[in-house]
């Protein structure tokens, strides 16, 4: 069934231990729409400058199942674009530098072809451009938000008006913490469901994630990736595998915020992102096909059986 | 099977977040013996000074399963006391005080008695001590050993010879890179492969285990506590879950050191640690009742299925 993103689209520079990689396609809209292809149409809206590379446009377009109608090209705008490196372990970054472009202009529209989605990922972002964004889609769409430490530090508020209106939110573990006080990931997650949403993943890395639902509570680890080249969009392309996996299940499409249905979902969403971290920008992903996608579910599947 | 561990009886001091508790029965031996009395038993070696209260010689009298025939009392001599301070979350600590007491004289015998046993546990000690204590142990027995930091810094050709010897390693995610240089969990886990060992437990407290073992891959969640009183003797009541599911298990008397047997006794492991660290010392182990524990191994169980 019809899945949306909204987000961002960036030109990334990404240092890692191993490697750099300049000016190369990113954003939360670009990792997530991708890897929720695999499993499912999928519709971005997104805004991008003028100064957009052709080449990335193609990228995206190499993806048959992202319907790119959403994306914006503003004339006399600059795309967004973030500088970040990484530390030794991979699990933790720094940014250094963002030139917001045309996140700092008014946030894309949702087209109308859009507008009747059944499923919503509002990617990253101010959570009043979330709601905004969110109000443009009708009927009762399952909606999931992302957000990070920058909202919860300037925009509580807001943010948590959003909470009252979502399914469910993904966030990482230090923000999960930051959001509620609790330094248990557990606890904060329980806090989180009193706060608005059905349910809350919490994204641990190579830690794997833990679910909170009102039904039930499950967690899974990471796949175990001795190689990893790039950390960058691990997150969102494992929100979109997961996105993906309920919108295009079958199954799902009874209850696609219940427990269980949520629970299997993070097996895509994981195993997605161990794909995408193989490789700096959508490298991996463009040549994933789907045989090895649902082998290494298969294989990741055994390795959690017990 | 006969299962022995052999390793430290302490007097704890732990302060955590939420509160502080003096002068309390701790000690690897301790934690590992309890946890694996609830599936076989289990044969402790350690040394005590003469000022070990009777109270303490008491709780570990009250695990039917311990034979404490290994258990030293010197006279003259002080027994091994530590204190510890935990950070905000829990996953961290800091080590105030070391009084080595017993622990600077000769290690324990291996009783005569217990020379037979088919599963042997060496609890965290100098290397060459976990040495000498494995060759006073005839036959081919199934051996894992756990380490620290401290012998990696400053014995490392002695615990390279111990690698050789062992079955099994149980070490904490940052001794496992510092063994080994490697930042990443699973290329470090590999890595240690490569010493000696058939398999290695990569222990990651709240993010749960990782099992590299010449025939396979496993990662495992913790068992996701919200209530954390002290996290002390998780990594030994983990350990002891583990070999006494092993020891314990009819289905694993084939191939104790098998890949499937090996990665099914980690959910004992994870199962029984979740419990210890709900309370000081072996203050919830001494009450758990074997329904408490097979309720939580279902629960556990069914959480992780995907």
């Amino acid at each position: 069934m019809s899945l949306i993103c909204t987000g961002t689209i960036g030109i990334d520079t990404v240092h890692t231990p191993t490697g750099t990689a300049e000016r190369i396609l990113g954003g939360s809209c670009t990792y997530f729409c991708a890897a929720a292809s695999f499993f499912t149409p999928v519709r971005m809206v997104a805004a991008v400058g003028d100064d957009f590379p052709p080449a990335f446009r193609d990228v995206l377009a190499s993806f048959p199942n992202v319907d790119l109608r959403g994306l914006e090209t503003r004339k006399g705008s600059k795309t967004f674009a973030w500088g970040g490196k990484y530390h030794q372990n991979m699990n933790t970054r720094e940014t250094l530098f963002t030139d917001l472009g045309v996140l700092a202009e008014a946030p894309p529209r949702v087209p109308e072809v859009f507008a009747d989605s059944k499923f919503v990922f509002l990617a990253n972002s101010h959570p009043s451009v979330q709601m905004d964004l969110l109000s443009q889609i009708k009927g009762k769409p399952l909606v999931v938000a992302d957000t990070m430490d920058l909202w919860i530090n300037i925009a509580k508020p807001e943010l948590l008006v959003l909470l009252r209106r979502v399914d469910g939110l993904v966030l990482n573990y230090d923000e999960a913490e930051l959001l509620t006080g609790k330094a248990n990931s557990v606890a904060a997650a329980r806090h989180i469901l009193e706060m608005g949403p059905r349910f809350v993943i919490v994204k641990k890395g190579e830690h794997g994630a833990l679910l909170a639902h009102r039904d039930g509570i499950a967690a899974l680890p990471a796949y175990p990736a001795e190689i990893v080249i790039d950390p960058t969009g691990a997150g969102d392309s494992f929100a979109g595998g997961m996105m993906g996996w309920i919108a295009g299940a079958p199954e799902a499409s009874k209850e696609p915020g219940a427990f269980n249905t949520v629970r299997k979902s993070l097996v895509a969403g994981t195993v997605v992102a161990s794909f995408n971290i193989e490789a700096f920008s959508l490298d991996r992903l463009k040549t994933l096909k789907r045989e090895e996608l649902d082998r290494r579910i298969a294989e990741y599947t055994a390795m959690v059986r017990v």
